[in-house]
């Protein structure tokens, strides 16, 4: 066999077999990646109980955290909206607050522009602002509500948020 | 050039382009993989202000989320406990709800035993009752704190948690 022959072969077989442990490393990060991205939110809570229908548009579900009392006089849990589920509209009587932990989604109060949500915000609705909340249509959304002194009124429900007004602006 | 040396150089050539490819993707997926796994816990807030040294044993980082106010009369906001941190003593005039959004802790109310923490965990501490909060001492904690009905009082500071209290049952 010719030198450049034997050069040539050798250096063939070691970036073959270099290529092959790359190639290895890619599937084992890849898959790594994968498992960490395709979780539609990163839930911090059980999924919960599915909201009525009366209540809701699409698949949102509820996990109690803090039920109502006489000690903390406040309603604390977690609601997972699938994506382009939202509540129906609604008021609560001492406000409430939204605390946004994964996901996106959109909030509105009655006359207002929607409100784009994302990981990190907090929404603060009035007493009796009619409000709605929801995921937006292509991503979930993971939110946890506190609705603070319970003893003026936990939540008055209305009508179901249309496509046009959940879409709109 | 002898037909087996075009041969053997054109593989070359073909191995040696499709391994660059394969070196880019393996750093590239594995950017991301440490991207997400070199956090200490799962950040959803901004890590906000250094608790004094006076209330806080160790790193501890406050961020606000609802600020106390006549509307919704509770406290909201974030606290990131580095590993061994906690807070002093202390109690609340209308009691605490603690929601554990990451990492590991403990909760431990005066002659009680420590309550072990973790992602998802939902601690209630009634008015008046002396506690203390704050990661273990291997992991960071990551929790979201309401005080409610702030009129009857917001926090009352104690004396530090000695060493043999935090690591004690």
């Amino acid at each position: 066999m010719k030198k450049t022959t034997l050069v040539l072969l050798s250096s063939l077989v070691f970036l073959f077999l270099s290529c092959k442990e790359a190639k290895k490393e890619v599937e084992k990060t890849t898959a790594m990646v994968e498992e960490t991205t395709t979780q539609e939110v990163d839930a911090i809570f059980p999924k919960g109980q599915k909201g009525p229908a009366q209540f809701f548009t699409g698949d949102a579900y509820n996990y109690g955290l803090v039920p109502m009392d006489s000690t903390y006089t406040m309603l604390v849990g977690n609601v997972y909206f699938e994506p382009g589920a939202r509540s129906n509209w609604h008021t609560h009587g001492a406000g409430q607050i939204l605390i946004i932990t994964d996901g996106e989604g959109f909030h509105q109060i009655e006359g207002q522009p929607k409100e784009f949500l994302k990981k990190g915000s907090v929404v603060k609705c009035p007493p009796n602002a009619k409000h709605w909340h929801g995921a937006s249509p292509g991503k979930a959304m993971q939110q946890l509500y506190i609705v603070p002194n319970t003893e003026k009124g936990v939540v008055n429900w209305m009508e179901a948020v249309t496509d046009e007004q959940y879409n709109g602006n």
